[in-house]
């Protein structure tokens, strides 16, 4: 028997899967790569923002120098823009660092973790990765039930996970029921509120959630700039706690996790108000895109308040796989969610009018 | 009392130090950025390759999406350049993260890790990163005692990290020792490789260590794009190793953690032999440059193999700091070592002649 190395629980962890790379799709089903349509990992259709583009450039000659460990410029500019002090914010390389930071700094082996069926598959990886046990309660509706989440906190429950809006679901919880979670929680139970596309929400659902940070010391909420800010490549997100939760994540985090391209390009995109803008309504344009054809073609859709739409293409376990697989043979690669626990359905992002349009004709004829 | 939170070996890490950036120095000393000499953390004086820049340029507009998170492309090219099979290559955001994965895959909390007095900091926040206890073994002449290290090993070992070049004192040891070393380690036990230095090994210095982890299905071999690539301010770095330990080590990386400029970047620069001849002959004549003048100033130094040298700046424990504070007010950042337990001497990378000069100038008004 060869030699067995590391310890079980993480020999037991199934690692994450990504969203095929256009680059592989198309070498594995002899496809032109500029005629695929990647609608598979919520990225901004709109790529980089030009303001990100114009200060990458400027920092070029500087890459030889390592990233500066501490993020003063960005640190700076998000201090201003969420009313706290450097000292409450932790950058990531990608909220995905943050995530894993979190686990690291709050939680040691054999303790345990609390999130929800359905929800973002890194929060089972992080737990898995300390050696914690995961406490996963089922979903109500596809999302969070944050009742059910509060009564199964147990005593050596030392984190909570929660999306909002959710990965893949696309469910949202309203701030109210969010703060009445909160003063539920035990003050010794660290609450990550993972808000990854936070800034897809409309302007009348938008509240500052960061600010709750300030009432609450065992609560962190975590951004990213992947998602609407474009920067899904150079990896980038934040953190925003009270300095006692901060200072335990420094002690874990890597010094120079977030590069110097990544910090550059996140100050630029802070700014730009009018690439949000233009994100947020071609989001909204593309949702309604989406579930009006998913009306007219009689499939079941998760109401969504991120950049994709969780669509039940079938009634059997295989469904997903199949009209993936039926997909990929035209080019159109999104997201099957077989390893949620969701093998009915697929998850979409949303794209450019264009890319909407092939893939929802890619769909007609996959179910056909 | 306030609420504490995270486990007991989380509150006792002192986090890295990483050397003063230079707007920091500026802010901090009212100096001018441009005036500013910084050899503080082996960084190379050449910066980034113009391919590497040219690389980057061209993947510019992929920013939008995600990176490749099997690294298809750089581990294509690094498993031409080892003779290995892309399943036995680790692709890290910096050698750092390869360090800090290794301590998560492969050891559990109240578990031990060895390595060296005088090492990488990395090492010991790696190990208190998951609880485990560290077994630090006294140096040798400054450098690795691999006798007393392999004598060391305890029932629970599960991990070693060895420098070579080490980092900060600059000291090598023979292939033929480590290979002696590995035949004694016990088999479950990992031996981390690290290498971020070897490519400023003379040629006759020169081995080619990625090889033996087809004899040694423990050993792992660390290297970096951060040094003589030029690639820092990127991050990427990357492990070899047989597929059993790589498995491990894939199941603990973050998908997304190395970004999609530093993988365009790395190939190219891997490319670049050029660019490595360019680094190798500046480091080998600043480093005449430097030793020459300690000779000439009575000032011990560590011989050193890699691109920076330890040098002696005094006989009382304040030597270091006061020296370093001095050097800083004339614009000039270098290391200080008192948290390696090095508080007489100061660690300075070698630059280009005239930061080489600029720097020893410096020096001789600070001993004065």
């Amino acid at each position: 028997m060869p030699q067995q190395f590391g310890p079980e629980y993480v020999r037991a962890i199934a690692p994450y899967q990504a969203g095929k790379p256009i680059a592989e799709v198309a070498r594995e089903f002899g496809l032109d790569e500029a005629s695929i349509v990647k609608l598979a990992s919520n990225e901004n259709p709109f790529g980089v923002p030009e303001s990100s583009k114009q200060a990458m450039a400027a920092t070029l000659s500087e890459l030889g120098r390592y990233p500066d460990a501490n993020g003063f410029a960005l640190k700076a500019v998000l201090s201003k823009r969420y009313g706290v002090s450097p000292d409450w914010i932790t950058l990531g390389n990608g909220s995905n660092d943050i995530l894993e930071i979190a686990a690291h700094a709050f939680v040691q082996g054999g303790q345990s973790v609390v999130y929800s069926q359905y929800s973002f598959a890194v929060y089972a990886l992080a737990t898995q990765g300390v050696g914690a046990r995961p406490i996963v309660v089922p979903a109500k509706a596809y999302g969070h039930d944050l009742d059910a989440m509060a009564a199964s906190i147990e005593d050596d429950t030392r984190l909570i996970y929660i999306a909002n809006p959710n990965n893949p679901t696309g469910t949202f919880i309203a701030p109210s029921e969010i703060e009445a979670f909160l003063k539920r929680v035990p003050a010794h139970v660290v609450v990550v509120l993972d808000e990854a596309y936070n800034e897809y929400l409309a302007p009348e659902q938008q509240f500052e959630s960061s600010q709750w940070v300030r009432t609450y010391p065992n609560l962190l909420v975590s951004r990213t700039f992947s998602k609407a800010y474009g920067l899904a490549g150079l990896r980038v997100g934040f953190a925003i706690a009270q300095p006692a939760l901060t200072d335990l994540m420094n002690r874990i985090r890597q010094p120079f996790n977030v590069n110097s391209l990544a910090q550059a390009a996140a100050i630029a995109a802070l700014g730009d108000k009018d690439f949000l803008a233009q994100g947020a309504a071609n989001n909204a344009a593309g949702y309604r895109q989406f579930v009006e054809a998913f009306a007219e073609l009689g499939l079941e859709y998760v109401p969504s308040f991120g950049n994709f739409v969780l669509v039940r293409v079938g009634m059997d376990d295989s469904a997903g796989a199949r009209i993936n697989l039926a997909l990929l043979k035209q080019g159109v690669i999104v997201r099957p969610v077989g390893n949620y626990g969701l093998p009915q359905w697929l998850r979409i992002s949303i794209g450019l009018p264009r890319e909407n349009a092939l893939f929802l004709a890619a769909l007609r004829k996959a179910l056909a």
